[in-house]
């Protein structure tokens, strides 16, 4: 039997025709974009066919988009290269408290850096309205950025609606949104928006570890972060990762339809739902709105760990939160004030298109054997 | 007939071991390194084989050793990192005049932040002794970054031979080296050699593009650049790139013994200078103590890229240069001083060990056809 693997959110499983795509620029479109003969010719050919496929996924021109080695380093240089581009605009940033690390340890290196950072903290249905988006926008608000789909609860934050407002109560504020955990899940339309820069991620949708991509719209102005040859327009220099960048292309053509994905996840999540929805063990936090692909549940009395332990042993796999975070207490959970037994048993059930019935089943069924099994020894951890 | 491939300074094929494991990790070992459970901690134990191959070639413990996107992000690193990390020390900055421009543009960044920048230039030999690094060393001076290998002319710099002296020099210095063009192909000992920091890259050496590594001394302190999860100590922020730092491990593991490389450069190069080494119309730049696997000449009067091209037309690859600087006038050619006629019909030829002597003989009697060929409509255009 396969493993039953959900935990899509932290990676995924490289898809066939993006795998084969890397394999194959790795052995036989080997050469350097940058080089003047043929090899690199047609190395850079797969660089723009692979930018073509990008700018169709968040919504914008080719032109916009900048590949960087992951979601991590697209937020930085969206981050520090957008307030160092207004160093005489201001020093006010305006982000939620829920934000993915690579984009909140940015924030803190500004608060260091003598920026004031307003972290706005998402309600108790998991959510943050526009409004409260703009309300927290000043004059001198150099900065705003707000995610699009939190990594942990799966809330769906509005930044888009937030947008026309933003530009009146800070007309010099860069807006950023991170959507690595919505591309490719949901339909973003960079350009449409008025967003300056949206930051994404080829692992998070069956594309290889180490390449994610900056939209960033024409006419905003960043600072590049790293120094060196002319690659992607001087924005981020460094010989293109092709083999990744060609298979990230790939990935998003194996893509299927959002609207099919999202009857899908919809079908899986009320399955499980319906498994434990009414199991007094067991309480979701299903933020108001939030995606279908991302399934926050704790059993309190439990530690995550343990439940993630003994879940492994049976190939299922979830995670207990964030990847990145790797078994700290989640700074999201806390900032949305949830109750310590609630942190401390939290997981996290994401899920991606080749997840069946069976695999919410398989979770279902392990979990339940797990409060069972673990009662007597295990629940005195906490 | 396969392709002449000559430009493997620029970037080199993957071996199939390195693409093999790539591919492994992209479709079965597909876990974060960062999960807690199985599938994380079996893409875990690739990042420490790995971790492990490179630590053996750049001589060092595993733990000194630090993933990045590449080259350029390792030497990116080092710079600002080493800089950020003396902020009261001083501000001086040893490095040369013919550095890859990763680490070139790097200075020119911190020159307009206040750093005083002494750049050595290579004496006509394109050569630089100990003696002349340190001696531009000042009790202010915060950093020495000098290349082991020059990529364009193959100098081998004596930068091992300089540390005891920079060490009472300048006390307070961190000493960097990109390593870039050496590793793998000359014997690197980071640790015995008393360096602070050494960059180097897995695609020079038959690894994929995306991916680098900086050695970086236990007790050496650098300032991070990338904010975000725990990942690489904090050093390095990010979701590792499993599948390229896995391949980066296999590539190593199928180096040859470097003696047998060096024999094998040592013969294509007598064979090519035994073929135009005597041809008036032929320059070669040799660097006295210079690597055997870069070959820099000029055919003056004929044009770099119009040669370039004749030669991709018989799927025989040269560069005119770094594969960065695409086309622009070599900086480092200008700094060493060769009159504009040879800067500007300069070719590198670059050896990797699957190169041949009939390689050698491909490339002389194209580069002969041309001169042949080209010389009444072309030659005027220099």
């Amino acid at each position: 039997m396969l493993p039953t693997y959900l935990d899509n959110s932290a990676t995924t499983r490289v898809c066939g025709a993006a795998a084969d795509a890397a394999y194959r620029l790795m052995t036989e479109v080997y050469g350097n974009p940058s080089s003047l003969h043929t090899l690199g010719f047609r190395a850079e050919q797969e660089l723009t066919a692979a930018r073509r496929q990008v700018a169709t996924l968040v919504g914008c021109e080719e032109g916009e988009i900048t590949f960087t080695s992951g979601g991590t380093e697209a937020n930085n240089l969206a981050i520090f290269g957008a307030s160092a581009a207004h160093p005489r605009d201001g020093r006010h940033i305006v982000t939620t408290a829920v934000e993915h690390a690579s984009v909140s340890a940015a924030m803190d290196a500004l608060e260091k850096d003598g920026y004031t950072v307003t972290r706005l903290v998402p309600d108790e249905s998991g959510t943050l309205t526009a409004d409260a988006i703009v309300a927290a926008c000043r004059p001198d608000t150099v900065l705003v950025a707000v995610m699009l789909v939190n990594n942990e609860i799966g809330s769906r934050f509005p930044i888009e609606q937030a947008v026309p407002a933003i530009r009146r109560a800070a007309p010099r504020a860069h807006i950023h949104c991170d959507a690595v955990q919505a591309a490719g899940k949901l339909p973003i339309r960079a350009s449409r928006w008025g967003l300056d820069s949206v930051a994404i991620s080829a692992h998070k949708i069956h594309g290889p570890k180490g390449v994610g991509a900056l939209y960033l719209r024409k006419g905003a102005r960043l600072i590049p972060r790293q120094y060196g040859g002319k690659q992607e327009d001087g924005l981020r220099p460094g010989t293109e990762a092709a083999p990744l960048i060609a298979a990230f292309g790939a990935a998003i053509g194996e893509l299927p339809p959002i609207p099919q994905q999202m009857a899908h996840y919809d079908a899986l999540r009320r399955h499980l739902l319906s498994r434990l929805g009414d199991n007094p063990c067991v309480r979701f936090h299903l933020p108001v709105g939030g995606v279908p692909y991302i399934i926050h549940l704790s059993v309190p009395g439990y530690k995550s760990e343990t439940l993630l332990h003994f879940l492994a042993q049976k190939e299922i796999y979830v995670s207990s939160g964030s990847a990145c975070s790797k078994g700290a207490k989640s700074p999201v959970l806390t900032a949305m004030g949830l109750p310590a037994e609630e942190i401390d048993s939290a997981l996290r059930v994401s899920l991606c298109r080749d997840n069946t019935i069976e695999d919410m089943d398989r979770f279902a069924d392990g979990l339940l054997e797990a409060v069972e099994k673990l009662a007597r020894k295990d629940r005195n951890y906490v």
